[in-house]
């Protein structure tokens, strides 16, 4: 029984919505993989014209009460969370009733780090009788396969500088950090904590625009791997065509993610992207190889 | 016997000058601890009209074979490498004999990331019959002491959160980066890689500016330590009053680095510059306390 028909028996998906595309790719999945869907959607943060295509209703952060008695009222046996959501600022968040009695577990969740939060939110849905999911169980369409995956592939350097970042982000799992590190030459350039990717891929087109990196065009691997002991219903890393312009602007060689530890929106628009700026996108078994 | 007594029965101390005023610092300090001292001043890097004013000779990366003649002919027996030198643009650099035999090791060494090129140039100076000293050696007034140093003190939550950073570090060691994080509250904000200490302080500015951290005011603390294996003799990281700005502007509470750990060119002037920012400085013990 595959995770996707077993979730099945249990009634509606909700889908609470962040930004982007992701939550109408994990959407249309469910629907084909034959799951009724009702998507929450986040006010401020996921897609109005979008949405309005699918069975809805509109939550704000901080309404946690509204949303169990929504979801519990459409039958939803079964939730999951996806798309983009920044950290809110305090003063924007309207609690309601029941967020109010869970303040001080999300306080401390916050204060942990990231690892600590998607756990504990968990935590939270299993209280309410409802199975927390990962958008790539119920849509596994999403993750980024193993192997070299388009018209390019890296080469023995590169792949050693892909098990090198994928030792590093192990090592620095517990600290809740390194969702992303770029690699050249066996030489750390850039370590993403709180920037996010897009930002750290930024700075290392600037070092190198600057000359101070040192280094030939076309060197370097940008490398996402979910941290261990990660959450992975809530949080995979995931890439696209914006990561390969990221990459492709920071002069890299190409992209490796953990191969079905990251997800991507549309693969086959990812590789064509990727095969245009003459980048490999590359799937890699955990231990670097693939 | 002191470790600087003890260089000083080698002979005159030859003091290779990068950037900075950290080779004046160190050249004085040694000349009143009683050492005879010869300085070579690298070509684009050290500062002209401070050199001057001591005995000294011009080399340029590169010119090992002129440094060694140089050096021998001046009987230094003990050499210290101290001052800010970026990586170089390989066509800037003219190389003589000696650096030319000497290249495939270099590259080497380079490619192997920070650690192994400074094992390596120690290597080479032992096999010219010099010894290679850390500039603190010969000049202790330069490591940052124990404890808070400054009128502010590092709260419980802060402490914890220096602890936190020393243990990322220890984390990272064996990848030859992160001789600077920044944490906030448990939360990894930043992780020196490439860039430098001063990016990633402007990089926390930018997100907390953007509001994208959702943290109050003066909340956060840089943490600087060298790498476990680090060469000392090369590389311990450096603090100053521009360490200071880029802490304030950040919008942190302190600095702290590992207690004997780290270098500043002056401890009174960088505590009245923390002082004055409401910051604290604060040399902690390898294990986070003090």
């Amino acid at each position: 029984v595959s995770a996707a028909a077993d979730s099945a028996a249990t009634g509606a998906l909700a889908i609470i919505c962040g930004g982007g595309s992701f939550p109408f790719v994990v959407a249309d999945a469910a629907a084909r993989h034959g799951r009724r869907i009702v998507l929450f959607a986040l006010n401020g943060f996921a897609d109005r014209a979008a949405v309005a295509r699918y069975p809805h209703h509109w939550i704000a952060l901080g309404q946690a009460g509204r949303f169990f008695r929504l979801a519990h009222g459409e039958g939803c046996g079964d939730v999951v969370f996806i798309g983009a959501v920044t950290r809110p600022a305090l003063w924007r968040v309207r609690l309601d009733l029941m967020t109010l009695r869970l303040l001080p577990r999300i306080v401390r969740m916050f204060r942990g780090g990231d690892n600590h939060l998607l756990t504990g939110i968990a935590d939270v849905f299993h209280e309410q009788g409802m199975r927390l999911v990962g958008a790539h169980e119920v849509a596994p369409e999403i993750l980024v396969p193993e192997g070299a995956l388009g018209r390019h592939a890296p080469t023995a350097q590169e792949r050693a500088d892909i098990a090198h970042a994928l030792a590093l982000m192990a090592a620095t799992g517990p600290f809740d950090i390194g969702q992303a590190v770029v690699v050249a030459d066996h030489r750390v350039l850039a370590v993403e904590a709180a920037e996010g990717t897009d930002d750290m891929l930024a700075r290392v087109a600037a070092l190198r625009a600057a000359k101070r990196l040192n280094l030939p065009a076309r060197r370097g691997v940008l490398v996402k791997a979910p941290k261990p002991g990660q959450e992975r219903r809530l949080d995979l890393p995931s890439v696209g065509i914006h990561t390969v312009d990221g990459a492709a602007r920071a002069g890299l060689a190409g992209i490796a993610v953990e191969a079905a530890g990251a997800i991507t929106a549309d693969l086959q628009q990812l590789i064509r992207a990727a095969d245009a700026a003459g980048l490999f996108v590359f799937g890699a078994r955990r231990n670097g190889s693939a």
